[in-house]
């Protein structure tokens, strides 16, 4: 879908709501809509046209990147926007992030302030087009490939937090703007730690560990894999029940069900394996721009599956005190059935003796 | 300032407006009055008590890392917290970012809506004590050393986007967690857009290439430096005009004058050179959890210098389809005068020939 298909999906559902127009304050949904990779833009979009507004230090950024559809307006003092621009309308809708400074100011102006409770935008971006999944798609290859370099330099009793440095320079030298999140490095006891951000703690030998990271461009990736040498039985057990869960959520996907149905494949499993209580999160989520997208999958979830949502899978078992295992894929519905896209790493568990 | 005084003023505060609590959702103040780390928080103070939400992924963090003088409670859903927790007080204070979403359930449920316009916590945050300074000035020298670190492997015909990687690397295995913003490598051309980050342009031979970039922890920090070899004697000049604004503005600090006063001394001497048009953003913000902070210094900041503010000095000059020049000191204000704390890197202009 170029630019100019999405927002005219937005100037559709300003017709089907009968407003005259919304304010685009999420920052990702303005890159989603307009090009533009900076850090500060508002879009103001109504039945006619789209004004995207910028300051001055992206003003060549914004004739660069922003589609020509679009009117870009350069503003020394972001304010005019809500003080000159929305007060045109008599009514105007609000994305559910909006901050309350921004809302307050524009009804001040006399504008009636409609809540987009649906967040008709998330929605939007929910199904994917194909710009998107090859975007995405390259950067799973892109995060895969550094992982497989990362694990080369990968030495016990250094630190989680130097073997995070190598594998985000490592992502980046292949083309990546950065981090999709903060790495999680999380070794033995750490490892129960969902999200255990990578630390000054050296990983011993033959400890479990859990890595959860993505690389980011315009689009995002998100793997978790571990490494473990060990043979602890306890550990493998675990690894096994938190596999065959994943393996299950896959399985179950099919046209018509719903999240909450995959999350249930995999949850009543590692249940039945008598982990129900140590599995203390959602299954998955969406993956695009943001790392966090819809759809969510977890037991009340209640979006159906459809072709092109693109989606990670992540059950986990988190032992306080012991150790944690985590294990991840993202798939693509594909006609109704789950493509894996995070195959290019296509093991669960590294072994750094091998 | 230990977390009790910083919850102790944040008390005073809501008696002085005569409001029974306030909901903390800007994660950065949840980190300055909890000490918590991790990325989903919620705090909900009161007369009597502060109490600390996150979920289960962080319940072992949150018991490790959030000061024992608060009830940190673990939450399945955090929509119980406005259902539930806000809804026995008649009134409620939130804060300017707080979203229109969460704002609208909490009003759903009776409560009367303030919405804190002066931002106090902003302003609380402002002034640092003691323990904050000493840890933004360690994040100042670990991100001085972690540039010279990178400067040793400068190669010119590789891409601006490698060396962000090799900084960015130097700075985690110096102990910081990641960068406090997308580092700025801007050269030739590029380095006439402000916010030009790091792309994969090739750096050539003797262009002036503008760097700016941070270290972050819990604190963070905010260099920019030059790498020019050449003589081209108009990107001379104007290194040394920003240079003298710059240092006039660290000259004009005193007790009882204004931000904006700072501002003017750096703005009318880039005018006077005749070059005001192309310095076309403000002088300057606070630095500290957040690397964008109060007080900001431009041209109507009514701000007045205080002991114990830390600000960055950033004018530049950018002239379009040319190059740019940006130079910047971070201060302290320490008896009413200006002490630099970025002097880690004692040159605003590197030259990789040395």
């Amino acid at each position: 879908m170029a630019v100019i298909a999405r927002i005219a999906a937005v100037q559709k559902e300003l017709r089907s709501l009968d407003i005259p127009a919304v304010l685009i304050t999420n920052l990702s949904d303005v890159r989603y809509l307009s090009g533009f990779t900076g850090t500060t833009a508002y879009m103001l979009i109504d039945l006619e046209k789209a004004v995207f507004f910028t300051d001055g230090r992206y003003s060549i950024q914004a004739a660069e990147e922003v589609s020509e559809n679009i009117v870009v307006e350069i503003v020394k003092d972001y304010s005019s926007i809500y003080t000159e621009r929305c007060s045109v309308f008599k009514k105007i809708l609000l994305q559910p992030s909006c901050s309350i400074n921004v809302s307050s100011k524009i009804a001040s102006h006399g504008v009636e302030i409609y809540l987009d409770e649906k967040d008709f935008m998330q929605k939007l971006r929910m199904v994917k087009d194909s710009s998107e999944i090859s975007l995405i798609k390259e950067q799973y290859n892109l995060a895969g490939k550094a992982f497989l370099r990362a694990l080369k330099s990968f030495k016990y009793d250094t630190s989680e937090k130097s073997w995070a440095a190598a594998l985000e320079y490592h992502m980046k030298m292949l083309g990546a703007k950065g981090e999709s999140f903060e790495t999680i490095v999380a070794s033995g006891v750490r490892g129960a730690m969902p999200h255990g951000t990578a630390s000054a703690k050296k990983i011993n030998e033959n400890e479990p560990v859990i890595i959860d990271f993505g690389s980011r461009d315009i689009y995002t990736s998100d793997y978790t894999r571990m490494i473990y040498a060990g043979n602890n039985e306890e550990v493998l057990k675990v690894i096994d029940i938190v596999r065959v869960s994943l393996e299950k959520a896959v399985e179950s996907i099919a046209e018509g069900i719903m999240c909450s149905d995959v999350d249930k494949a995999a949850r009543s499993y590692i249940e039945e394996q008598g982990y129900g209580a140590y599995f203390n999160h959602s299954l998955g989520h969406g993956v695009g721009i943001d790392v966090h997208e819809l759809p969510v999958l977890k037991p009340k979830s209640d979006f159906l599956i459809e072709d092109n949502m693109i989606f990670t899978i992540e059950p986990g078992i988190y032992l306080p005190e012991k150790f944690g295992v985590r294990l991840e894929q993202t798939v693509l519905i594909n006609n109704g059935k789950a493509e894996i896209i995070s195959s290019a790493l296509d093991k669960y568990v590294y072994s750094i003796t091998e």
